[in-house]
């Protein structure tokens, strides 16, 4: 099953996909897709509602779509997860989830416009994997309890400004929380839909040319295993996300080649999860 | 002008204090103390409704007080911000201020338990002085375009995890975002109540015994730079908070010194902001 919102930003409506790929209007089951409607969410009686025809069917033809969760609570991120990444980043293998977060208000829609902060010099890009929490999760104790606690999966692109990153002292925060800097979407779906999360293919293009080609097979720590570790840490939330780190071929692993500029075009896919597409502006 | 929200955990009402202590409902004016209330308060409307008496005078002896700023959309923290600090955690004095995020959901009322993570070795205190911001800023041009976004000032623990923080790979995050780790309140007291925010005297004590006694003249960057520099890289909201870092004292920074124990018990106190208590419990 795959659920978005689709509308104009602040303002978007939820929506449940049929088999077909019809649009129904989730309006009189939930005002969103929040932390409260992911955590009672019975995919199977959802399923069954749009079967009977059971939900208004609407029109969503050009409407822009929205992240596929209302801001989430937080967005907890993993780094250096794919070793070809980590040997790009010039940096080791590490030992255990390297954990860090981004602010939840860089969240904004899988085709909106992604902003050159001012003062950039190394805006650059990063495909991955999230998954979207439905349940509480707190100190879980095996992957099996991890499964059972993601409301869906989603495309998250991870923009990152590496000068702010590296080079501005500290932690990495400066270089990834700055505005528009996480396209989410298009939609969610669901853990039954989407299958093994070990088992995609990642792709990000800029203005047309393959940049990144990866596969979640090649992650060092699994998805699951990613979300019982940070459950170690912190407590995650209905409607927080996970992301999960990027495969190599990132502006900054290739030297000589330009960082993002207005005018760019990222277009990102996941298996089962469809596509993005972000032209970049100008803060 | 003081603000503050009390009753249970999640239902907390919020009110505004007279000058002479008197507690007043605000619930006829706002559901809660969050970031849309706080864009549009004007404290001089606001203190005139209160000397007129048209607000309901409330009892709030004996009730529990939460975070005086609803779950925010984030919280921005300033690390080695007080030369002493940044000398007893062995870093160099910073050349920009260091920036971290802790997840929102760490904020807790300033008198609730804050638990001892399941494994901590090193659960340590951090007392420091919070901003609430009341306007969006972004890229801010000077510290008075940074003064006119602030809604008020509180306290914050910035409870911290150190092993978490500093053995287990990585970023910061690991030790920062366990849950119940940032007591924040009492209330939020306006800037033209504060006065100087760089005047205040902060301390904390751990069951009777003084261990942080610092002063925030002592800053590195003082909090309306802290507030400038940050717009330059992320986008403030209103209910967003940004700490500003801690001065000397910390367990981290006296070695012999145990670190948090489970019924130890915090006191924290800030010129003009109040006073927290904290016992801690086991997670």
């Amino acid at each position: 099953m795959k659920l978005l919102r689709v509308g104009p930003p602040g303002a978007e409506r939820p929506i449940v996909l049929g088999p077909d790929g019809t649009a129904y209007d989730l309006s009189g089951r939930t005002v969103d897709l929040d932390g409260a409607f992911l955590s009672r969410l019975q995919v199977t009686e959802l399923a069954q509602a749009v079967a009977r025809g059971e939900l208004p069917v609407v029109d969503i033809a050009g409407q822009r779509i929205g992240a596929p969760v209302v801001r989430p609570g937080k967005l907890v991120c993993v780094g250096l997860n794919y070793r070809d990444h980590a040997a790009e980043a010039g940096a080791q293998i590490p030992a255990e989830p390297v954990l860090f977060l981004k602010g939840s208000d860089t969240v904004v829609g899988p085709n909106d416009e992604v902003l050159v902060p001012r003062g950039s010099l190394k805006t650059d890009y990063e495909v991955e994997l999230a998954a979207v929490i439905g349940q509480r999760a707190r100190y879980l104790e095996s992957q099996e309890q991890a499964a059972a606690v993601i409301a869906g999966y989603t495309i998250s692109n991870d923009v990152t400004e590496r000068a702010f990153q590296f080079e501005r002292g500290g932690q990495w925060d400066k270089g990834k929380c700055c505005e528009t800097f996480n396209p989410l979407g298009p939609y969610l779906v669901t853990p039954d839909e989407l299958g093994d999360p070990q088992a995609l293919e990642l792709k990000l293009w800029v203005n047309g040319e393959l940049r990144q080609d990866g596969r979640t097979a090649e992650m060092i720590f699994p998805i699951l295993e990613v979300i019982r570790y940070i459950s170690q840490f912190m407590v995650l939330e209905p409607g927080d996300v996970v992301t999960t780190g990027t495969p190599a071929g990132v502006t900054m692993g290739r030297p000589g080649t330009a960082f993002l500029q207005p005018g760019d075009v990222l277009e990102l896919e996941v298996t089962g999860l469809g596509r993005q597409r972000q032209v970049l502006g100008k803060a």
